[in-house]
Formats: C-alpha cells, sequence, structure tokens
C-alpha cells in the first residue's frame, strides 16, 4: 500500500535511551495518528494495572500523517497516557505550531518512558533528539521557561510543549501547555510528565514540503478561504470566539451555574460573554499553523493579564466564571492566565473549585479547612487563590489537585454528590439536559466526560440545506428535530455516528471546528479529499469511519482491562434533578429513559450491556482480534 | 434534502387499477432504489405466510435514481418479490436497454399486484401506464412475442420485459427476459409474473437529460473510455467474454463438472472456453445502455442459434456444459437460446439437469420415468431435450420445472444429497473449495447460493499496487492472500464488507463489473462521484454501504417472517468432500472451520447465531426500527 510507514522517537528516561523505529504503513493505516497511534502501543506494550504516576507508564505525543499540511485545521497534537485523573487511558489534544513543527521533523509520534533521575527536557531536530537537563526550569512557570529555553538555544522560533509547576506537582489535572497558551488540557497528561521529570519537549521550527498532488491540494486548501469570507458562523467565531456561546446558552437556560445547580445566570452572563471580552479586554486574535480562522482569542489586561498568555474560550469562561457564580471577566481572564502559567486543566480546574464552593457553603469543608478562605459562589478572589494553592498543592489546594471526585472521597460521602464529574473528570460546560446525546458521550466516553468528542444535538435542527446539514447527511445522519431533547434510536445513532466521526477527526489531528460539520467549512467529503491530495492516501468515508470506530474502542478495551464497566458509564445525579429557574426551568433528564438509551448505545456500539465492554466479535471486527491473543 | 422523490406505478391486475404515487426523498434515500426499494415496499404491505405463486404476491420492478444516466454499468433493474423457487425474499438483477427506458419515463418502481383473469401486458409511455390484452401472446417464445408487440404498436424501438412459456407454465426458475437475451435470471420471478397472467412489461423508448452537473459527469463518465484501453481485465472480458473464466478454472481445478463431483474437466474445457467460442462460433459483441464495456457475447449457429438471443455467459457455458459433463459448445448455445426463448434461468436449468443425471447413473431415476430420455453425463441431446420439457412441464420436465430440491424430495431421500443447491436454488459456478469467501455468502445470502452478492476470494491476491486492491481498501479491504484458501477475520470481513458493497451497487442499480473493484474501470470512489454529479446526491462510502448493509437485514428480516432460521444457512454436503481429481484433488471445506465462520459472520453481521437473523437492534441502528413496530 502506499500508506506511509510511522517514524516513532521512542525515548526512555530511565536509561536516557533515545530510539527510532518505524511501524509498517499497513498497520499504520489501522491506527494512523493521535490517539488511535497512542493507545495502540500503549496496549502493545504497557501491562495492565500500573499507576498511572509511576516510570511504567508510557507517554505519547503523536500527530498523523496529515499534520502540518498547509491548509487550516490540521495542526494538532494528541497525548495519550494513563490518566492520573480517571485512571481510564488518557487523552487530550491541542492545537498550535508545535504539532506541525513535529511532523515537519520527521515524526509520527514520541513516546516517552520511564523516569528521568533530574529533571530534564527533550530536544528534536529532525533526526537528532536529545534528553537535556532540565533543573533550572523546573519550578518555572510556562513563559518563564519557554523564554529560557528560546535563550539558552539562542533560537526564538522553537516550539515547546511543556508542563508547568502544576505537573511537576502532579496535580490530577496538570496539562501540557505550547505557545504559553494552548493546552492538552484534560486527564492529568502534565502530571504523568510530571512524575516523568521530564519538563518540556522542544522542537526545531520546519516545514513540509511533501504534498502528494499539489494542484489539488492547493485547489482545496484555497478554497477555505473564500468559504471564510461568507461564511456566517465562522464570523462570528471571529469576531466573539467559542465565548459568544455564552450568550446563546443562557438564552437557551443552559449556561452551567454555581457548580451546575443551575442553568441560568442572569447577573453575569453578560459580563462575561464573548461580546463583553470584545468590547473589552480583546486585544487580537490568534490562530494555529497554516490556519485561516483564527478562532483564538488574546486578551490583555495592562498590569494584570500578559497577552502572551492567550484569552479564555467558553469552557474557561464558563468553568471559571459561571460554575463558580463569577460574572467578572477580568477576574476570569486572570485565573486563566493562571492555568496557562502553571499548567492546569482549566475545565477540571474550575470544576473543582465550584465543588469546593457548593462543599463550603453547605458546609461540608469549613473555613478552618481552607485556612480562611471563604469559598463562596461569585467570589473571583477564591477562585484565582485556588487557582495558586491548586497548582502548588498548598494548603486545602492539596486536597483539590486531587480532582473534585478524590476530593469528595477526602471529605465525605455527601460530597460525592457535588462532583459533577464522570469517571472523575469534570463535566465540560454543555447541559445534557439540553444535549442529550452529547450526555450519552460523556458517560460512555473512554476518557471521561468530554464535550469535543461527538456532534451536538442542537446541529440536528439547523436548516435541512444548510451543508451542516447536508455533511450530516454524509454519514447517514438526516434526521431534524424541532426541539434538541429528543431520545430516540437515531439520536442515539447521531450520538455513536458522530462519536466515531469526531473519533476519526481526533486521530488524523483535524480540528473539528474546521473539519467537522458545524462550522461549515469544510465537509466529511472533503477530508477524503485532503487524504488524496495531501499525501495520496486513496481512501473513504468508510474506511476513515471505522477508523474512528476503532479507536474508540481499543480504548474501552484499555479501561476492561483496568477493571472499568458499565457502572463507570453516568452522569451525575443532578443531570436528573429538575432545573430551578430561567428557561430551562423544570427540565431535568429521566433515568430510566436514560438508562435504556445507554442500553441501545452499547447494542448499536457492539458492546456487552452487562459490562459495557466491546465484545470479542466486535473487536475481531475491527480488524483488533490481536488484542484477544495477548 | 435534495434526494429525489421516488415515483411509484402501482397496478393491482385484479381490478385494472393503475395507481401513480410517490416516496419522499427522504424515506427513498434510506432505500435508494433495486430490491432495497422493492423489499421496502413488500415489507411495507405484505403480509407474511403467502403463497408465492398466488395473486397475493407483489412483483416489483425497479431502478434508482442512478438508472439511464449516459455512463457505464447504470442500466439494470432488479425484480423483487417472494420466490416460488426459495420461498424467501426473491431478487434478481437485469441489464440491457429496458432499465435505461423505464427510469427515463420517470418511473422509480413499478409494482405489480394481483392476477389478471386474462393474460395481459403493461404498457408505459411516460405517465401513461395501461394494461392491454395478451391473449394472442401467450405461449409464444420470446423473440415471437417481441416481435408481436413492436409490430403491433408499430413501434421497433420498445423495450420489453417478459416471460416465456417456462414463466407461463410456473416453472419454479422461470426468469424475466428483455432484449430476449438479458434475464432476471435467478429466484423464478418468471413464474410470479406467469401466476399473475402478466406477459410483458412494455416501456416506450426514453432518454433522461436531467444530468445535475454536466460538467463533472462528462469527465467521470469519459474516464472509463480512457481506461478501457489499457485495461487487461476488461479487454479479456471484450476477447473471450465471462466464458474466459472457463480456462483459468479449469487450470485451477475448479471448474464444476458432472453435477460438482469434480472441479477437473480435462475432456471438455478447451472445447467449451471463452477462447472457443471466440474461435468460432461468436458473431459479435453486445452492450447495455450507454456502457462502453460491451462484454455480451452474441453467438450464431446458422440453422442452429440465432443471434437474437444473445450468446452464453461462463456461468452457463459452466451450467448447462461442465455440470452435465457436456463439452459440446454448439449444443450448450442452443440449450441457452432455448432458455432465452423459453424464459428459463440457466444456471437452475443446467443444476436441475446434472441433478436428474447424477440421479438417473445412480440408479435413483429410470428409465421409465424420463420417459425413455437416457441422462447421462454429457448427453448434449437430453439436455436440450430436457430444456423444452421442462420449459413445458411435459413428462418428466414436471418434476424437474419444481428445481433439483423440490425434484429431490420427490425422488427420494438419497436424492436430496445430489440438489447442490442452497435454499432451494442450485448454485452458480462458482466453487467454495476455492472461494470460502463466496462460500459464506452462497450460505447466507438472503435469496439462496448467488455468486454476485460479493467480492471473490482471489482478488485479494492481486498485486497490491493494483486498481482493485486500492479500491478494496478503500472499504477496509487491504490484507492480501498468497492463496485464497484461508478462512480468518479478515476473509470473514472481506465477505461480508464486499457483500455490503455489492448490494449497494444492486440496490444503485451499478453493474459490478464496470464498478466493483475487479474490473478497473471505476472505484468506490468513483460512485461517490457520480452520485454526486448525476443526480446531486452528496453522499459518502459510509452512507452507500450502510444502503447496502440496510438491503441484505430487510432482506434476511422478511425471511425470519418467514420461518427461515440458521438451518437454511448451509452449504451442500458435497463441498465437505475431497474432490477426486485434476489440480484440486483432495481439496475440501472443513465443517467445523466453516460452521465456526458462519458464527463468526453473524456476529460481525449483528444476527443472532442462534436463529441467523438480524438482532432488534441491528435493525434499529439500520433505522429499521420500523419493522419491529409492525
Amino acid at each position: 500500500m502506499s500508506f506511509p510507514d510511522a517514524k516513532i522517537l521512542d525515548v526512555n528516561l530511565a536509561n536516557m535511551e533515545v530510539k527510532t523505529r518505524s511501524l509498517p504503513g499497513d498497520v499504520y493505516r489501522l491506527y494512523p495518528g493521535g490517539s488511535a497511534l497512542g493507545v495502540y502501543l500503549i496496549l502493545q506494550e504497557m501491562p495492565p494495572g500500573i499507576d498511572p504516576l509511576s516510570p511504567d507508564n508510557m507517554l505519547v505525543f503523536s500527530v498523523s500523517p496529515l499534520t502540518g499540511l498547509p491548509v487550516s485545521g490540521q495542526s494538532r497534537v494528541v497525548v495519550t497516557t494513563k490518566s492520573p485523573l480517571t485512571g481510564t487511558i488518557g487523552d487530550s489534544q491541542a492545537g498550535g505550531f508545535f504539532p506541525a513543527a513535529l511532523k515537519a521533523n520527521g515524526w509520527d509520534a514520541v513516546v516517552i518512558r520511564g523516569r528521568a533521575e533530574k529533571p530534564a527536557y527533550l530536544y528534536i531536530d529532525g533526526d537528532r533528539a536529545e534528553v537535556r537537563p532540565a533543573g533550572h526550569l523546573w519550578g518555572k512557570v510556562t513563559g518563564e521557561a519557554e523564554r529560557l529555553i528560546k535563550s539558552e538555544n539562542s533560537d526564538e522560533k522553537l516550539e515547546v510543549a511543556q508542563i508547568g509547576p502544576a505537573g511537576e506537582n502532579l496535580v490530577r489535572f496538570a496539562c501540557i501547555i505550547n505557545m504559553n497558551n494552548r493546552a492538552n488540557g484534560r486527564n492529568g497528561t502534565g502530571a504523568v510528565m510530571g512524575s516523568k521529570n521530564l519538563k518540556a519537549v522542544v522542537v526545531k521550527k520546519a516545514r513540509r514540503t511533501d504534498i502528494y498532488d499539489k494542484e489539488l491540494f492547493s485547489q482545496l486548501a484555497g478554497s477555505v478561504k473564500q468559504r471564510l469570507k461568507t461564511n456566517e458562523a465562522v464570523s462570528g467565531l471571529g469576531e466573539n470566539g467559542t465565548a459568544g456561546d455564552v450568550t446563546f446558552l443562557q438564552e437557551s437556560g443552559y449556561l452551567p451555574t454555581r457548580n451546575w445547580t443551575s442553568g441560568h445566570f442572569p447577573e453575569g452572563a453578560d459580563k462575561i460573554s464573548g461580546l463583553a471580552m470584545t468590547e473589552t479586554i480583546l486585544k487580537e486574535r490568534d490562530t494555529c499553523f497554516a490556519c485561516a480562522v483564527r478562532c483564538k482569542r488574546v486578551v490583555e489586561i495592562p498590569g494584570k493579564v500578559d497577552p502572551l498568555y492567550g484569552g479564555p474560550e467558553y469552557e474557561t469562561v464558563a468553568s471559571l466564571g459561571s460554575y463558580c457564580g463569577v460574572s467578572d471577566l477580568e477576574t476570569i481572564a486572570l485565573a486563566n492566565q493562571l492555568c496557562n502559567m502553571y499548567g492546569l486543566d482549566t475545565i477540571s480546574c474550575g470544576g473543582t473549585i465550584s465543588f469546593a464552593m457548593e462543599c463550603y457553603e453547605k458546609g461540608l469543608i469549613t473555613k478552618e479547612q481552607t485556612g480562611g478562605l471563604e469559598l463562596k459562589f461569585g467570589s473571583g478572589e477564591a477562585v484565582v487563590k485556588l487557582v495558586e494553592l491548586i497548582a502548588r498543592r498548598e494548603g486545602f489546594g492539596a486536597v483539590l489537585a486531587e480532582g473534585s471526585r478524590r476530593a469528595a472521597e477526602k471529605i465525605g460521602k455527601e460530597a460525592l454528590d457535588y462532583s459533577i464529574s464522570v469517571k472523575g473528570q469534570e463535566l465540560p460546560a454543555h447541559m445534557p439536559q439540553f444535549k442529550p446525546a452529547v450526555g450519552i458521550i460523556y458517560a460512555v466516553n473512554p476518557f471521561g466526560a468530554d464535550h469535543q468528542s461527538s456532534e451536538h444535538d442542537p446541529l440536528l435542527m439547523s436548516p435541512e440545506e444548510s451543508n451542516e446539514r447536508k455533511w450530516l447527511a454524509q454519514i447517514g445522519l438526516w434526521k431534524g428535530y424541532e426541539d434538541p431533547y429528543v431520545i430516540d434510536d437515531e439520536k442515539i445513532r447521531f450520538a455513536i455516528d458522530s462519536q466515531c466521526f469526531f473519533s476519526m477527526l481526533d486521530t488524523l489531528g483535524l480540528c473539528q471546528f474546521v473539519w467537522g460539520c458545524s462550522w461549515e467549512l469544510y465537509g466529511p467529503s472533503d477530508i477524503v479529499e485532503l487524504c488524496k491530495a495531501g499525501i495520496g492516501w486513496e481512501t473513504s468515508l468508510f474506511e476513515l469511519m471505522r477508523v474512528g470506530e476503532r479507536r474508540i474502542n481499543m480504548m474501552r478495551y484499555f479501561n476492561a482491562r483496568e477493571g472499568f464497566t458499565r457502572k463507570d458509564d453516568y452522569l451525575p445525579d443532578r443531570m436528573f434533578d429538575p432545573l430551578p429557574d430561567g428557561p430551562s426551568k423544570g427540565r431535568q433528564m429521566d433515568k430510566q429513559q436514560f438508562a435504556e438509551a445507554l442500553d441501545t448505545y452499547y447494542k448499536f456500539a457492539g458492546w456487552d450491556t452487562e459490562t459495557g465492554n466491546p465484545t470479542g466479535e466486535t473487536l475481531r471486527r475491527l480488524s483488533l482480534g490481536w488484542l484477544l491473543q495477548k
């Protein structure tokens, strides 16, 4: 086959061995990048039951054969490891320029094993890769560490993916940061990196020039610029960023507020919305390698918030804002900056803080425990203070650094109800009451609650002739709904098929804003074109969807080995209580209906309804029979 | 959605009511043509348990939204009904000019119900459709009836799909013939037509002009002409027709001989091969509407065989030739002509005659029973005579007109072993010992043994860089094999995925020579292009493969309603005996391995391993939940 081999850099920090190996194209084609490749390597080599923070854990950075091609929405890197937050397979994705540079240096994946005796960083320049001491960088915040690395290498153009102090301190939701503001955010991958004493992976700037069919490729790459001009979804995104969602969700009654006790935040929504950001602190827009969309916010508050650290996305505005009842945008921007400096996942951080606030307000935590800090909803001061304490594992921050679920176990049984998490990972800011298909995916997603692993229900309410609906129809999803709440067979199929679609996007490192259906820039068929024009891969959506399905099943298989079962696929009880106020007042999920929907999901997915795990035949059908022989 | 509505002509012969109705595009898109549409209509309206030859049976002619577009390999019509041969859903496909003309007259399907009091034919001219008397045509052979119809309408350009005397006499493997030589051959659809007293469906010549994207379309349509020039598979096909296979299969040891007691026919193969045909009786090549391939043979033997009736395909050369030990090409050509005149399926006809010959040679039938006819292997005379007797249901022909399995039940238990059939349908001339994936499909195919419902195993032996392998890889099938015999998970996936692919081709009425992978003319991705260029349907192979899967599952569901279960999915015992001679000497299928392969197939397909029927969740996953509510 003409599918390229994968070139893998394999670094054992225990003995400082740096090896190069390759995976033949006909194998790579089954797991063509991202965490599909990551979990493949892990399942091949890592035994079950290891401690995620032990040297036995593997940490895989991977891109795809498409990464670094000069087209919008392709520069994504995925980190795969056993998650210290969830205990499941961990998967975490980031954009920026690092991913394109890594691939342009010739690498499809970097595997990190073992633990360095002393802090170290990995430096990659083409075929040359070396582990260097990083004692002088340890303890430094991201901006400072990146500056030092560039300076000592006399190279301002290096790409640096690093942990901050939070990762060093093994905060279970520490992330990996590149460009000081792009995060492999979720699942605590930064803690794994910290446990290995690895401060950073540093990559020399490079560009790919190997385009398979230049003419076809530039047609495809150029078309997006044309579409951008008239695209309302993206011009809206350009104008107000993802935080533009605040307004829509507030108006619908589904802006998660005060640790999800409400979907209604009338006193704060307008103040923290994307529009408010545009009108106040927005400095400029930023983008990833070769991307014409420029969706990223950069904010500045002189003397308080440095544009170096970017700006808050919708998830961050919600988790550090409405989750905590905070309606001060400057405080959110500052907390966001701190998360990026220390290397903390903003969603889990905000979710854990709002959890603590509810515990505090309900008397489960005392002022003594918090060291005098008043953890009241609405207190921006408390949020900012807690971010610092968590990153440093100081005082009550040491408890919260474990994430809301482990913290709840320490605080007491009642507190468990206030941990709004699945598999220990805090919920992103999309309410299952409004988006039941997303709710199903929260429950079943192999690495805990995630909002970027499937399409969202309201998409099916767009006009039939819209691009988004036309494109969904390419993957067989063309039933429209008047309201988003319905759960029926077709909605569950929407959940699962769009999950496979997103899983494929994540495997190929394609940005879902650009290549998913919802932003109307490129559709599924364009991905097939891209594969052909970019690398001469003659594929189809049939093969690609199966790639996505395969990745999910490998991840579930990993989890099954670790003892996860159906009981771990749940939604927090709160989702089944009626919402108390606002436009969504009274709305709640139905427990029985949800359990039946899960049953249906498992059956459609080919998973055992008792255990929730892929059946042997499902694995075999997906060319994963080798797992059963292991 | 922009998917077109289906326009359906609905004719009730009981009261001569002719109605027009339409199926909305968003429903049609789920069942977009062929027997997918046919079985949809039947499942909607026809109760289980009816006698296939009663007026209660429905007979559906259907094409697809692509039929009649001016591109190679699209003029196919499918007839769907409950089969009088198998008792399962019946599906039978034909090429020619009739299909394109039917669609160009504006029709996507013609449904026939009831039974006319007197022989009748249906005449269609655009929106106008009428039932006309056909008493004067009854009893006429096809060539004569077609001549009369054209003459009485003063229109030489009419397209006529008709039954011959065999259909009138309810021979259970009677077919429907158009152009006097294209057959909706299998499953006895001609008998159903006969039971309705319907002699013919006659369509006025017409041409489509509604091409969605003319430029893209002509690029696509033109490319095949270019490929044809250098295409070895097709130039071989052009040179010696499908009967060219005789040589390859004889050399491999897998030319079914003397009722499948051997795969070795050294005394006859050369004499009946495609090459022999080319060198002796071949007159010219013929083609279907707009097709550049011209695969059809036309033979002539002055005073004996009329070119009007075309020429024998490989299946016919084998079934009326090597199956019966007959090595005289002229006799085969004559028997083929008789089958086309009388309207008999050549495969079941040859298979039933060779069955009778074995019974005779083994003493289970006496010369008395046959009316003095010596049914010895090798007797061309007996073959020709039996074709006539069967068509007329005269003498011993009346027994054989029931097909080999029903005949065996009359002859005696031992004879059942000699009926080389699945679900009562005689095996086509591809040996499961050589092609185990085809063998699996023989067993599970909803309408009995069929060789055109999946790709054949040896395809996986072509070079990796061949188009056929590249295209198979588009549907995720890229494992190569050094020999064809292996049965492993990937081979079973090849069976099932290629079955879904062919099922989709059959639904869209696309010729598998042109649009399948094996002839290297168009590949799967070109079908997606065709849908877009031809009718503006933006689809993907993901959607299309599911269309194919849906059709198979609907058919299996139909069968389940009729009481079919796993016990009906078998191969004749003979396949598990060692072959006695020739290059394949000693080769046999393994019973245990085959049973396990079936298990795996069911599991991969989402069918119950006990019953072999689609599970409820499989139906629901395929948007067929409505069947469960019925």
